[in-house]
């Protein structure tokens, strides 16, 4: 599926660049830079392959995600300070890369035989796991630390297509339905600042 | 060995309410506590099982673990505030947890042909793995750095079981007995509040 | 080639040391010592072998790596506190461990069919992962976060590997000038307190 390639580098080139911008906030060097640009751009795919085993891990053979990291990079070092839109623009794409990383994420681990629900914890990690990483290098709170809806996204949009599966639609709609939900989730919580509550441990008495 | 599989799952929903706490306290959402606990609880076993290249990881193809680790968060978050008695009784299964992950860690690396002292570590790495990645993910301190006996506790009990099996006993016996090694060496450093010096450097004048 | 499995454990060496003094200076007991030294030591080249799918992992099959890390650790506890000029001699050390790390990462993975560029990655990732992995656990600021030359000389010196061996240079010497010059850049950032300049998110008005 070729239009899916293009669609997973853009969302290599849109994390790489988040992790980018991590590295300028942190104040990281050149190469601190480019270290954690890849880390958040294929550390969830990366993770996802190893549980699953699948070997070369998937920018081993292809070349071309590296480069595609390396130009995100400093592209995001030359434009670094976003004017308010950018960063705005940033977000949307961000959207569509947590969407297409989290359906092609499941779909990968149902194609080496995955149940449902691992395969589910899968394209979670897929579409998560990168900004994981980049958080703890970076020295910032983790991604699941924050109260913006951003894996519950993932998840919502993974379940979907697994109901719409289930309910008999083909392959191919479930994907796309799902992704946009994955989408349509994030980004309106984006919108309106929606949240999910806050878990506390009450105090007893 | 079925007893030893459902003693297994025992230490996964045990492992599962310890990362759901922790998600409480950090104040995560929904989903940021269901990944936290699954993360707790099999997050060492995996990282054992890829270090041993055994494939499929044990809860892609037996998808009773995530069930058990849903239930047990969910459990968590309901019956959330534990009374006093309640936390000393997660800490005493908490400790046959360890307990029995460090000795089946072990175990399982043997059997892919792992000498002894890399199969210690696998047996600690099987039993302390999950509570690192909790606390590193949470934003707490990390277990290691914490200054009561645990890793010890699994160590110790590993080591127990290398020596018994040396001096002759059978591996069932030498395996219980490392276990309650484990478990009683745990307890006991909750009950009397033992712990092992801390190392510090030296100031030179 | 023997002489490199010998500079192999003398890295492994100077890296459980570093460990063992982190585990130190954070105030752990004897077995998160021992724990965070092999961390060190060998978390790098583990996350290499398991990238590159090389099965059993190097310090599995090879025991005097662990029992290496074992004497490293506890040597570092005896003269834990190095007067001035065994620090400096540490470091210069460590930046032949960092040299010998660095160049073999990357010929392992030429071994395994990788391309250079991701090879670099695998390079880069043996020689610095351990060290990240010990600040992440031990609590400290990650080393990408630190701003000496560290990973940069890594790269330096890979990237001069490759250039040499395009330039028609035989692989053998192209892997000494390459180790040289990581190690010279390192010990020449320490003694002229070099540094890349850090990034900076400008703030637009």
């Amino acid at each position: 599926m070729p239009m899916i390639y293009w669609f997973d580098l853009m969302g290599v080139a849109v994390f790489a660049v988040s992790g980018a911008l991590a590295a300028m906030q942190a104040g990281l060097d050149l190469f601190g830079l480019l270290v954690l640009a890849a880390m958040t751009a294929v550390g969830g795919g990366t993770l996802r392959d190893l549980l699953l085993n699948r070997h070369p891990v998937f920018w081993m053979k292809d070349t071309r995600y590296l480069l595609v990291i390396i130009a995100s990079a400093l592209t995001a070092l030359v434009f670094g300070p976003f004017p308010e839109h950018g960063l705005m623009m940033l977000k949307v794409v961000d959207a569509l890369g947590l969407a297409l990383f989290a359906l092609c994420g499941t779909e990968i681990a149902e194609e080496q035989g995955v149940k449902p629900l691992p395969a589910l914890l899968m394209g979670t990690l897929t579409a998560c796991g990168g900004g994981v990483l980049r958080d703890v290098l970076s020295g910032q709170a983790p991604l699941l630390l924050r109260k913006d809806i951003y894996a519950t996204a993932a998840i919502g949009g993974i379940a979907l297509y697994f109901l719409l599966k289930a309910a008999g639609l083909s392959v191919r709609w479930a994907f796309v339905i799902g992704m946009v939900g994955v989408a349509a989730l994030r980004l309106a919580a984006l919108q309106w600042n929606w949240q999910l509550p806050a878990l506390q441990m009450l105090q007893l008495g």
